[in-house]
């Protein structure tokens, strides 16, 4: 999993059935200590994120993993609010 | 998923059965910014997407998961086009 | 899926045995414009490609849905011989 | 797989059902010789490993694979703790 | 597939019950010319590849189809050992 700051959102109109009523959270990978490291990936929300949480993302297959992302088509996906970093 | 414009087309006339009649997009993944991140990706769509547009992308095995890309041979699909992106 | 460039070929004696009968061709990821992104993957063929060839990549798990490649231990195929790129 | 060092832990409140009992374990990816090549990734573990070892980290699907993995959300998974390293 | 050189091994007592009896080799990605493109992933072995060959690597949910590979929590699998490299 990555670390992920929630640094925007998307909207869309015309888009997979699936994904109506997930917010599409724009979110940037950081390292430990803050450092961005690969900006600007799009994930599903499972936690209740918002903008300038950090969060533990999951990619690929176990996107679809979490209760409430079953069947999405998504590879990107939101699974902890972060509260502590300690390294 | 990233945010992904839709820059051209390909064309193929040798081809996997199961591409024909699907549109081959020329994208490049951008940030949210419109830098471009990844250079020349080619998804199929199920949305609409044409030329110019910026949509959204899912690769790996999630990309057949989308109707219209269940069971093809396809590692991205644009799975959205976007209305706005705010950051 | 990505632009790829048949550059070469490897040969192998010890191999999986689904390997068997299958052509190992070393390609090279180009952009739109030809500019080499990644070198030196190699991929499994299933449209009749050759060297010199510009060709459609699909990769991981999506590799194994073509027809030719089901089942084969590969996470990189050829499904199309490109005609175009327009951008 | 890759060579994995753990350098911390994460903690989180809100989390999906799966990860309770889990830690989340922050990692470095290195090389043969030390060298960090991708910093910061987070990954479970399945072998007691802590603070400070060096691992096995396997990454995907084969993520859920390992006893004690099966099922959950995640991507990256501990499954040795490295004795030795030979180059 | 990627074109990889084992350059030596690693040894863990404590680890996933699948791996036992695997050998888990390092290797480094190479491009066609022998340069170092990735280095340090590591690998199990179903072609009794050992220090110095140049090998096939598959990677991703395909490194679980080779037969002697199957069901193993693993991401890497060697399942060749390359005799000529033709660019």
């Amino acid at each position: 999993m990555r670390i992920a700051r929630v640094i925007g959102t998307a909207t869309a109109t015309a888009k997979a059935a699936g994904l109506s009523g997930h917010k599409l959270l724009i979110v940037d990978v950081q390292d430990a200590r803050g450092k961005v490291i690969e900006p600007s990936l799009v994930a599903v929300d499972t936690v209740g994120a918002g903008r300038g949480d950090l969060c533990l993302m999951v990619q690929g297959s176990s996107a679809r993993i979490p209760a409430g992302a079953a069947g999405l088509p998504v590879d990107a996906t939101l699974i902890a609010v972060i509260d502590t970093v300690s390294v």
